[in-house]
């Protein structure tokens, strides 16, 4: 198994507004999406998808007990105001922000918003981990 | 917030048993990493890190409830045999097979591991999405 991620697919209680809260925080669904059913990201070189919850417990042949499940996904962006920007828009969106931007310990700066179906997202900045132009994560 | 993922991180029970199931897997834990700690994983251009459980919970500010919690992972690859050898690796490395390789509904083929922590990965080949020589995913 090659060390990469294609796809990371979040369960979702109802598409559309999941659809709407992601597309308030500037992500478009790619053409491929199916309506109604599913929706598709191109995210760099892998995808974002959100599909039923139920499905997708179904499929992956896991029992949904409901809540957090021990994934957390991170957006790491250049700047801390970067950091206070997306948290404000994932507020404005319907998010709940779990942790507002402050320094971290580990010589950083980050905050936490909870999409609206209880999929938390680190905002970090992280002066250790180069971002390139195309948005690609490299660590030192 | 611009399209894209920088880091998923896996909230694990025991750092040391899930690092030994990711190497089994072939993915080496960056040097990066702290001994005891965490373990990150260079991925095309994200990161995937292994950290406790309870750790991220409280960092990622929500509550614990166990088990699976909406999110499932996957790797894509070129070929049925592909899908049908990961899945194997996986089981001799101690994954729960929970649903082995067959043809799927969408054109594909595909199967699912669970990792020791509980947290599922698909394998797939989608003939309609294109396999980049550096491993990353495009929508058609």
């Amino acid at each position: 198994m090659e060390p990469r991620i294609s796809l990371i697919t979040l369960g979702v209680d109802d598409l559309a507004r999941s659809i709407t809260f992601y597309r308030a925080m500037g992500w478009t669904p790619h053409p491929s999406s199916v309506d109604g059913e599913v929706a598709f990201f191109q995210s760099g070189g892998m995808v974002l998808a959100l599909w039923s919850r139920a499905a997708l417990a179904a499929d992956s042949g896991v029992a949904d007990t409901g809540g957090w499940g021990g994934v957390t996904l991170a957006h790491n962006v250049d700047a801390p105001d970067d950091v206070d920007g997306v948290l404000t828009s994932a507020e404005a969106a319907g998010a709940r922000i779990a942790r507002v931007g402050a320094p971290t310990a580990w010589g950083g700066y980050s905050g936490v918003f909870v999409d609206p179906d209880g999929h938390p997202w680190e905002v970090a900045v992280n002066p250790a981990w180069q971002i390139g132009a195309d948005g690609s994560v490299t660590l030192p």
